[in-house]
């Protein structure tokens, strides 16, 4: 198999999905209510925030997808309010997004999926979102991609779209993507919302499993600043449209495109990170169990230190070595390998100090790597993140009111 | 028993105890190694580190209280240099720090307990520490202990002292305490370092179990950003010159002196942490089991969010019902309660905008309360932070050399 990223239209570049952007005043201004559009029920998948406070519209597109045995027509996402802490008139207000998407698209409600971002605690004014789904529901188009990743913006820098086209021996299929990313000025913290679209014709089973493959490696493989919200979800439907089965021998395949699509868009939402001037990837390997792997990127990927570090171009291997330390997984000092882009840093238990200048060089760039061999396996897991400035503590340092 | 908490004299207030400290060059200037001294072999109790990494110093005091069967003659300190990541070179500092103790106070090696702190990855000089701990040795006295305090310091505001007095119907005794604190503008890395003494009787299992019990609320209940270094250590001595036997009836009053000591010296740490102008006590309640309750605490007290929303003084309520709901313990949203000093904010899953302004007017001082009731047991733990700056990451993103 082989992606091809070069390709455009985020979420409507796989065949059959429409989609649109428009203004329905939840928002000051701007943009605030996208609907992707499969056409018809399709094959439906998501992951959803593991926090135990959770959104109405996360329990409403979790309860559908039971009711509808994974089949969804339509995403409806407002922005501006994340309908997140605001009771049973939440809960309200959630279903009627979705009574009015299956009004306008001609569905049942339960082939509706809803997401919110915005500020939590604050009700979601039901009929501005009800105007709003009534006119992107008649305004959706193959070009409507690009309004509809603006429309689900909070304080994003930009709109987040990216696409791939796999090629497998039964024919191309694609999938496209949009994102939000983790800009947490307004809404008091991190919402992460993502709906990657695919034409593959893939039964539900191995939808869910492909987008929760995909999700692990991609956007839980992310963090600003090591929160989790009350709304992060990321859906996928697949509209079948290609012809191009996935049977246990292109699984992969399809796997591979999500992950590819997912961590364009995951990559663009730490760069988009509040403060953020340089993307890193941590990339710790030599773990005993994937699982140790995953953690201990973590734990470097949410030092202060390391972050801070970075921010300041500091090659500072001492407090890699000390977050690997306390991360509480498997590591031997003694084999441990510390490396800032090509400089090794520290082996065998002693650090190069007069290396220092190559691996400083390396930090005054954008584009960080960071890698971390724990001495004691052969797993490995790659964190992006970014690095913490004064900037991130000013930006949420400010009263909200 | 009652503790009495407004007595003098740091680690050398429980009898028998000197100390001093000197200055030997590890540093460009300033004191910089210390010597308590319990003027025979007493009981001996360590809590150490947790980090995989750890310091020379860290193995040699390990295995000197297996050595004696956990008994020491005084403790030896440098700061200036961590003689950490030293390689096979750094433990033979440490045991020429031993030997030098053993030689001037005529003991053991096995029983002198040695610690370092400052920066890491540097060679310490054994000729320079080996004069210091030959002038100390020599110097040492009941007035001695602030010099001592002083001479631990790194990147500290000031020294950190305490003392406290406890009765029992056997008799009063005393219980002694310096530390230094996390900053770690220097040594790349938090090291916190504290030495408790007393003059109560007890053997060294109990002494062991009464400074494992204190510590985990106090030093390790604190947190300035998640880190915990290669040379974390507390130290307990027991002269036991007060003849108060600690017994099974009076070992409750043993864990409480410790504990009223410890959280002084505590708080002092986190009060001079990098940057901050705020102590916060966050106390999570209402959890499964005192697991949960630390559990909940630690992850409220080292959210970005959350530290930064209370360094802004902005009473964010939302930030703290998301860090409690992604801390992983059971944690029921809709019996949750949060307050910000005496103002509940949130309660039955819904948030009260209106009584912001009396939270943010608490936020304005510089102790702040936090409670977070989790709403699904009894147990209860409280975790000292404080706020996060733009001046934290200033200090921390600075280059080194």
């Amino acid at each position: 198999m082989s992606s091809d990223k070069d390709i455009a239209g985020g979420v409507t570049a796989p065949d059959e999905f429409r989609a649109a952007g428009v203004a329905c005043g939840i928002k000051a201004d701007g943009l605030d209510l996208a609907v992707v559009d499969a056409g018809t029920a399709v094959p439906a998948a998501a992951v959803f925030t593991t926090n135990l406070v959770t959104a109405a519209p996360v329990l409403l597109s979790r309860a559908h997808l039971e009711q509808s045995g994974a089949r969804a027509r339509a995403v409806v996402i407002n922005s501006g309010c994340a309908n997140a802490c605001t009771g049973d008139a939440g809960m309200a207000v959630a279903r009627a997004m979705a009574d009015a998407g299956a009004e306008h698209l001609d569905c049942t409600p339960a082939e509706i999926l809803v997401a919110s971002t915005g500020v939590i605690g604050v009700e979601l004014d039901s009929a501005k979102v009800g105007r709003g789904i009534a006119a992107a529901s008649s305004a959706v188009s193959r070009e409507g991609h690009l309004d509809a990743a603006r429309a689900i913006l909070t304080t994003d820098l930009g709109p987040k779209e990216s696409a791939a086209r796999a090629e497998t021996s039964a024919g191309d299929f694609r999938v496209g993507g949009m994102a939000k990313g983790a800009g947490m000025i307004e809404p008091n913290m991190a919402t992460m919302l993502a709906v990657l679209t695919t034409d593959a014709k893939v039964d539900a089973a191995r939808l869910q499993l492909a987008l929760r493959q995909a999700v692990d490696d991609t956007f839980n493989a992310i963090t600003v600043d090591g929160e989790c919200s009350t709304n992060d979800t990321v859906f996928a439907l697949a509209s079948g449209a290609s012809d191009v089965e996935i049977d246990d021998a292109t699984f992969p395949t399809l796997v591979d495109t999500f992950r590819v699509v997912a961590r364009d868009l995951a990559v663009a939402i730490v760069r988009g990170g509040e403060g953020a001037s340089k993307l890193v990837a941590i990339r710790a390997h030599g773990a005993r169990s994937l699982d140790d792997a995953r953690h201990a990127a973590h734990t470097l990927a949410n030092s202060l230190l390391v972050k801070t570090a970075v921010h300041g171009g500091d090659p500072n291997w001492g407090r890699l070595v000390a977050a690997a330390g306390r991360a509480g997984v498997a590591f031997d000092p003694s084999r441990a390998v510390v490396k800032i882009g090509d400089t090794v840093l520290f082996e065998h238990g002693r650090p190069f100090d007069d290396r220092a200048p190559d691996a400083a060089e390396h930090l005054r760039g954008t584009d960080i790597e960071i890698q971390v061999d724990l001495g004691v396996g052969t797993h490995e897991a790659t964190v992006w993140t970014c690095d913490l400035s004064a900037e991130y503590v000013r930006i949420n340092s400010e009263y909200r009111t």
